[in-house]
């Protein structure tokens, strides 16, 4: 198991994380598992020599972070992008184990690149950073006190990244053409733009339907082809008579 | 899940340990799980305010821990002792994975206290501590670069102990309002009709739209209130006018 191959499409990705100790844990927590692609949107303190220090042995997933400024920006490239919380309602998903998340990950990130999305440290991921995932994930633990540390959250999951990707090695995953984020996005607006001419969206009162739109987009996990046929669809979708 | 009994009757075993800092991360990963009992043989330095941040909310855990002279005082009133590595061979014993091992000690805690041994940061544990155990387990790791930190090791033992405590009482799946396949049936000849009302699907010549639709539609999982919000949509795309 020296070459893990669908770990190497795995990115975990960081969002404005306040402490570079645990920037620098989280990457030697990645190392370990053999996970190296590290994204950090908008890092409140980085480089850091508390970063350094945590690393360890993983400086070089340090040097190699990519900082981005957005979170859609960090998995934009992304076919799957997980969301994970300590808390098993938390996101108001419905949320999968990061046992069962891990598998889903490994099988997607046979041939595409897949995120693994981490919140700040008290506060987590906002409902609109969770609402551009596609899976939510959470750490099954003591609900008197699941209050994980952000590295040993990293940890977990990369563990179980490993762990499937090993089991994957003898159980080869179907193939499928999965959308990128971006594509799902489109679809997004086009939905959007169509229910705002038909009549059914009320720009000036949209209430919950947007953010329920995007969540059951996310879940869906289009494939490109479907991409097409929803927006193939929409665009046959006329404006109503004016009444 | 609040009580998983055989949780209690597993004690965590730190031998000399250098940094103060990763025996209150050690508490910490300890707690998340439901693990509470602490021991440390010959700790370098504690009580020490390192331990007391890192523990952040697991004070309790260091409050209460046990100090020892030697390993075999820590673990003498156990019938079952792992020693632990993140190298496969390390201890030159036949090695389990934290998984299996996981899974052996939650058996043996059902009645009787149970320990889960970690060595020194940098030296691991001696061949003489190792001999005292009982079992001797492993991470399976990155074997280009294994070296977890000592927390992060605590960490994922304590997630597949609790893994394990959860799969011997049958774990509950989380809730959500899930559409029933009939409710899903209904979006479908709704996108059906729709779809042949705005001259998108030609109904002579249908290709493989129908079923792609299908499959779509049941992989992502409808919630009830998503199936309103689609019915309610479509009913507001009227027919395009003729040509």
């Amino acid at each position: 198991m020296n070459n893990v191959s669908p770990l190497k499409n795995i990115r975990v990705v960081l969002t404005q994380p306040s402490h570079p100790g645990n920037i620098g844990a989280a990457a030697r927590a990645m190392k370990t598992m053999g996970l190296d692609a590290l994204y950090l949107v908008n890092p409140r303190k980085f480089p850091h020599a508390d970063a350094d220090a945590r690393a360890s042995g993983a400086l070089d997933v340090l040097q190699n972070a990519r900082i981005c400024t957005t979170l859609a920006d960090a998995i934009g490239d992304c076919v799957l992008a997980v969301a994970t919380s300590s808390r098993q309602r938390e996101l108001r998903h419905e949320m999968m184990s990061a046992r069962q998340a891990a598998s889903a990950m490994i099988e997607s990130a046979a041939a595409h690149p897949v995120a693994l999305v981490f919140g700040n440290e008290t506060s987590g991921l906002s409902s609109e950073e969770a609402g551009l995932c596609n899976l939510w994930a959470y750490v099954p633990a003591n609900p008197e006190y699941a209050s994980l540390n952000l590295a040993a959250a990293v940890q977990i999951f990369a563990y179980e990244l490993r762990m499937a990707a090993v089991d994957a090695v003898h159980s080869p995953a179907p193939e499928f053409d999965a959308a990128t984020n971006e594509q799902v996005e489109q679809v997004y607006r086009h939905f959007e733009e169509t229910m705002i001419a038909t009549g059914f969206l009320d720009p000036a009162n949209p209430k919950r339907l947007l953010p329920r739109l995007r969540r059951m987009l996310a879940r869906a996990r289009l494939e490109s082809d479907e991409v097409n046929i929803l927006r193939g669809f929409l665009k046959t979708v006329r404006k109503p008579p004016t009444q």
